[in-house]
């Protein structure tokens, strides 16, 4: 496996998969792990998650549930190529594909087709003239190439009836979550809030919605990723390792 | 002070207050609680308790903070009787006015008079035939006489603009609340969860929605009622006592 300058290739800890990043453009977070512990995949699903960056999701869905198929879209050909690097270097080509494209393009590309999808959108609203448009860094962090409504009108778009999507996003956004699902045919059913610290403001929400679902929010208790003494709970290890 | 067949007199634990309630009807609940501990009152601040019930927010609020005056309203006659007699054993006459009036007639009753605006309202959706609607458990507890819009557009016309409604409801509800805060003009600025125990699911959720307020939601830490060992935790003690 031939890296590119800058590439590094770090352990997934998962089924001895790997994955090909490079730390000067973006690196996944422990958002995308833990977005891979809330997001539930039945046997023979198919899975989309939107904006796939480095991949780590579908790879990540594929060593830890009995989806059928994984499928990831980016829009940055620079990733797609890097995470395409990664599929094959896990030997995964059957079961996950990369598709280089735009969110925006859902339509066309998806239509009804998935039971599940997944995201780890950019979290900032988009900051007036601040961001360079072409950095990597900013695409993947900031609504550059698309806005929140654009993803959540694109999961619309991508599940079947009755379909679920996972999301992972910040706190501060969960109002515009929230009125967003709702406008755009996704009722929330579940509602997770994550700690970094016990008694600490969460920094981290989760959140499944069902398309075309009744309206009943289930909240489940915090999740909390370090204990007071230091390292990870057991509840983050479950995750990281199940 | 003359009690009425099945009434009885509770301590407040508060300046010495005290509130005239009947079990057979309904008494307030640690949510009243918790939630006058949750808003914020300025000095010098008008505040207005939609659904007041037998008037302990009002009641409390006055103990708890340098507001210049506390309106309770609600549609109930003997709950209304009930609190004006609460009002009368405290001698908060000056201080605390509670209304007979339906929350629906918000706009003729109120309009813009109020910096703070606090309900503890009906958390049941309508439940079909299965309800009494003459019944006064059941118009505490479910959406018979209001629903949770109505609430919510008779606190939107009785804040002035920037005015602070706080609200405690159901975490079931969430997404209703969010949607419809937002629809009505009351911007959610913080949210918090409370948990019975550590480590479970909450069973209410507090708000804080500002009127005309930019979108940027705060959430706090979550609020555990019991300590694993048994007993009120400190945070409980401090609003009990505060």
């Amino acid at each position: 496996m031939k890296l590119k300058d800058g590439e590094r290739i770090d352990e997934l800890h998962r089924n001895g998969y790997k994955l090909i990043q490079n730390p000067a453009e973006f690196c996944f977070g422990i958002d995308a792990v833990i977005l891979s512990g809330f997001a539930r995949v039945k046997r023979g699903e198919c899975v989309l998650d939107l904006g796939t960056g480095t991949g780590v999701i579908p790879i990540l869905l594929e060593a830890k549930t009995q989806g059928a198929h994984f499928t990831g879209l980016e829009i940055q050909p620079q990733m797609v190529d890097m995470a395409r690097r990664s599929v094959a270097l896990n030997g995964l080509e059957e079961k996950v594909t990369i598709i280089e494209g735009d969110i925006k393009k859902a339509k066309e590309l998806f239509a009804g087709r998935f039971q599940v999808v997944t995201s780890n959108p950019p979290y900032m609203n988009q900051g007036g003239g601040l961001i360079n448009p072409d950095d990597n860094k900013a695409i993947a962090r900031h609504e550059v190439k698309c806005t929140l409504e654009d993803v959540i009108k694109a999961a619309q778009i991508a599940l079947k009836q009755h379909g679920r999507f996972y999301m992972v996003h910040r706190p501060h956004r969960l109002t515009d979550i929230f009125v967003l699902f709702r406008q755009h045919g996704l009722e929330p059913k579940c509602l997770q809030m994550v700690h970094p610290h016990e008694n600490k403001p969460p920094t981290m929400v989760l959140v499944e919605a069902v398309k075309g679902g009744r309206p009943l929010l289930k909240t489940e208790p915090p999740l909390v990723v370090y204990k007071s003494e230091g390292g990870y709970t057991d509840e983050i290890l479950r995750i990281y390792n199940d």
